[in-house]
């Protein structure tokens, strides 16, 4: 992995109130528990409320945390003034999402003015043991003179 | 668009029934709104619950419903005595989820023994217009001989 | 299908040129046959040369010409002063690749100032009718100021 | 990277033979440098031939040797009396392929029975450095009893 350097000390901070904007990450029930430079890890307990019919993790409840995930790792590199945007993204479904909580991962494989790249997953956590239950790979754009905060939106 | 016959002539009570077991779509407010051969539509209402931080559909909530209408696409042409499994999907996000009510939409491009493909979208409803707001591909594997509800499994 | 309304009159004779310098199709031997706003289609004739194991194209030869047919759909709508790059492209094999010629064919579906979305698709002609072999999508993006001659670049 | 048992000890033979029947590997001067269970190389020299506008290697070039050896990565895992099918790639372009020669890999992240998931990558050497210019994931499909020098087929 490649060692990245912040254009924006404070990203941590901007990050962290973007999260909690985020209603759907509440609905969830995901807490926001890593960001470094390239790289955000987002939490999820299991609960039956996000189930799929065998009773395991929706691939979309883990879809939503490791996209999120992606978007803040890539996020934590842009400027202060600045808002990230999902282009597009591709997960394949290793595993069934099996476990007591999830963490989804983002990781920036390649950063650059316009365009990011990351890979990202979600890892299932059951019995004290990580499966990596999805991965893929996420393209995100850094809109510039566009705060996340829409204060000058 | 091909026409598809399908091999279990229930399927749609079938994929209703499956549809409920997912307790995650309820957490969404999502209802199965059309089941045909080939072809599932989900629809979701706008709530604040499952908003990100600009006050748009999250990308994962729509993810979610279109990952699981292609799969029900899928499932509708495979025998009874079958279950379905996204094996990857892959979207792109075209616009901002921005509308009182969507629609994830899947649609079978190509339907194997053991591998399906469809195209997914989400269609978002705005004052009365359409527009597409995520469109992508999605491969399903299916699992002969174990049934859904797990009765044979 | 949109309709699109070109910015540059000249688009065609533009991919014409850009076409000719890629000496990559004329290795494979392929020809472009059809630019209109949004819409490009590159033909290629079957020839051993290009085939995998089982004799049929290989789906690199088969993904390389509808890459380059995206490429030149979204470019068609870009200005005259720009150039275009492949930003990523997925692509789902659904039918080997047997015929006698092949269209790969690339069709916009969201063109945006910086980013353009294609679908993406390899049709194959044998005995006188077309399979889809392969469809997928693609994200281009373009650079402004930087013309694809490398005149201002 | 996990460690990975072959079922078949002669993979590299089986996998050897196959690659030589794939006549486009020969007409892009594609040569199969490295093949571990769950790994393969192939490795390819920049040639005029291979390069498209801007003089770099043709993205469809990279993606064919990067595809072809994903295949490989997954083959080395299954079966003497089996074939391997790509059921869908995905390519982010990472940097332009600029360099003297450049390697095609895969590696193997998920060995099934019936599926396969690989990462793929294209690295571009330039002056003695290595850089990724591709990166992405593959679906393998395992066609068990269908082997790939169609001996029995």
């Amino acid at each position: 992995m490649s060692t990245f350097t912040p254009q924006d000390p404070d990203f941590e901070a901007r990050i962290r109130k973007s999260f909690a904007r985020q209603r759907f990450m509440g609905t969830l029930g995901a807490r926001l528990v890593r960001v470094e430079p390239g790289l955000c890890e987002i939490e999820l307990e299991h609960r039956p409320e996000l189930t799929q019919q065998h009773g395991y993790l929706h691939a979309g409840a883990g879809a939503s945390i490791a996209d999120s995930a992606g978007g803040y790792a890539g996020y934590s590199l842009m400027p202060a003034d600045s808002s990230v945007l999902s282009v597009e993204f591709k997960l394949n479904l290793l595993e069934p999402a099996r476990g007591e909580r999830f963490i989804g991962r983002g990781r920036v494989l390649r950063a650059g003015k316009r365009l990011t790249v990351c890979e990202i997953e979600l890892e299932a956590w059951h019995q004290g043991r990580a499966q990596r239950c999805l991965y893929g790979l996420q393209t995100l754009a850094c809109l510039h003179g566009q705060p996340d905060d829409g204060s000058r939106g």
